[in-house]
């Protein structure tokens, strides 16, 4: 019994309906109605409607294999390509597609969050494996059209945001921010400052919240003062890094929302005069090659990229195979990599 | 008039056999010789031996689009993954290739320098656009089978070495060489070390070649002691770097093979006490985003990888559309992007 091949259940619901049956109900041709599914331009927009409420009402999903697939490709979809962040999402989709076989074909929306329709028809007249998202996702429309396609999607998202119905890998942002805080808290810092990532990201305010608990956890009030957003880039821990460390009272040490960010946090102290980590602690976030390598090399949040991207690839090519997912959403876990932009304050 | 359809050239050559006629010769059937053209497995030996003798004597090209090609895609193939340096040249042939909506396959061989016979099998059964290699490429028969399918092919490779026959974009390693030596002979270092890449590569050799170029034009001569080979990571910089800066006359001056072995030469400086660039001048090489995050500031020779990407992939595409190409080795230009890292001798 092959996952195309369903056993005979009495509890099942009554077999779906053909193309020729859409057909017949809105009173089109069986080839109008391939076109709205095929996500073809040449269908009157009033009839595409009518189609698509109709394959609505049944449930029509296609089936697999029905016609020429790609069934050994999988699409990588990146929001914008970000530098090390992106390549280590892509190191563990390529390692594991390749392991089963399966090629990756890699898109990237130019900085847009949702893809045009016209990628959207191209890639389903592809009849791919599957497709992940990386920081990026579908209108319900889109959603609506891959899941009567019977193209599975799968998200890579540092964001908790992600919507129910999508199963999402993650990582835990919030015990991110707690093991980073409690660090912090643990060698005699009173002082601390966070700079997350943007506001509107509920990554950002999972960090926050667990850099809250850690200090409830101590019996600590937080400063709103030295509660920060800055975008997650050098220019973003560079001007928040400054301005912290400018205050009447300056933080003792700072917790940045990613390493590239902490690295301009970085900056900011050291054209204060500030030595690392003997006036200021530092601490990043992701843990990407690169925080190993500058000096003082950071102490730093590590963020599962890989492993995420990997652990996303796996729940495609089940919901391809037609497994069903234990869960939709999983985070992975997040722990402190302790070296030596972190020290006791002076 | 498109590029299928030749114009009648008189001084053409006759024209080329048929699949019939190559079956006709070798005495085997037209299903064979077709085998043999799609890299089947199910044909012995000895009879794919001789198809493909008869083959290379007609000088066989199958004609394109004979049957379902992936004309919107290409490969991007790397020798393996190297984070930053990884990501600009993706970055590249992406943009090149969606702004000519074309769709790029990613693959990289695990740190192989040759695809297996069964990888490109599976490719070429795809019959794609064309394939990029970057920092890898093909044996003799591999690129005698990728002509006869007609897949053309482009290499991006920093190494002056590859093959006359493979149309390559590069970047010019002596001139990079030359340029960071340059700098540092103006700011008055006499005594400068040159750490570069592995001695078997070529574009190390040529980087050198500049260094010693650069000397020679100033009429000073080189201590061989000063010339070194590592890998292009942290740990050939920091080893290289603490054994130069611990002999009895060390180098001011540090020319390194990479921006992340130059890290690994600030760590080993750092180990030792010495300031930069007060007490050691540093310069880089690739100009990655990295070399303006760090402390202080990377002084770096600029690779265009970016750019080297994007020639690559118009590259190909020119000659899947068959244009003759004008040239089929193009080095792009490197210079020097002065930072904070170099400073006059103490």
């Amino acid at each position: 019994m092959t996952s195309s091949d369903p056993p005979a259940d009495p509890s099942a619901e009554p077999r779906s309906a053909t193309i020729a049956t859409i057909a017949r109900e809105v009173g089109v041709s069986v080839a109008t109605v391939s076109k709205v599914l095929n996500g073809r331009a040449d269908v009157a927009p009033e009839t595409r409607t009518k189609v698509e409420a109709s394959l609505d009402r049944h449930h029509y999903r296609r089936r697999r294999r029905r016609q020429p697939t790609e069934a050994d490709r999988l699409y990588l979809v990146f929001h914008e390509f970000d530098s090390a962040w992106s390549m280590e999402i892509i190191r563990g989709v390529e390692a594991a597609a390749s392991a089963s076989g399966i090629e990756v074909v890699l898109a990237q929306l130019g900085g847009r969050h949702r893809p045009s329709d016209t990628w959207l028809d191209r890639m389903l007249g592809r009849h791919p494996l599957g497709v992940l998202f990386v920081a990026c996702g579908l209108t319900q429309i889109q959603k609506e059209r891959m899941r009567r396609q019977n193209v599975p999607f799968v998200a890579v998202d540092t964001d908790t945001a992600t919507a129910e119905s999508v199963p999402t890998v993650g990582s835990n942002n919030w015990n991110g921010g707690l093991v980073a805080t409690r660090h912090l808290l643990e060698l005699g810092h009173r002082r601390i400052a966070v700079i997350s990532g943007p506001q509107d990201l509920l990554c950002s305010r999972a960090r926050i919240a667990g850099f809250r608990s850690a200090h409830d956890e101590a019996g600590l009030t937080v400063d709103p003062e030295l509660v920060r957003h800055g975008d997650f880039y050098l220019d973003g821990g560079y001007a928040e890094g400054k301005a912290l460390l400018q205050l009447p009272q300056p933080p003792t040490a700072v917790f940045a929302g990613s390493d590239i960010q902490a690295m301009g946090v970085l900056r900011a102290a050291r054209e204060l005069g500030l030595r690392i980590p003997a006036d200021l602690s530092v601490v990043g976030y992701d843990n990407l090659p690169v925080a190993a390598w500058i000096e003082p090399a950071l102490t730093t949040v590590h963020q599962p990229l890989h492993d995420m991207a990997v652990t996303a690839t796996r729940m495609l090519l089940d919901l391809s195979a037609g497994t069903d997912l234990t869960t939709s959403r999983i985070d992975l876990g997040t722990e402190l990599v302790v070296r030596d932009s972190t020290a006791r304050p002076a």
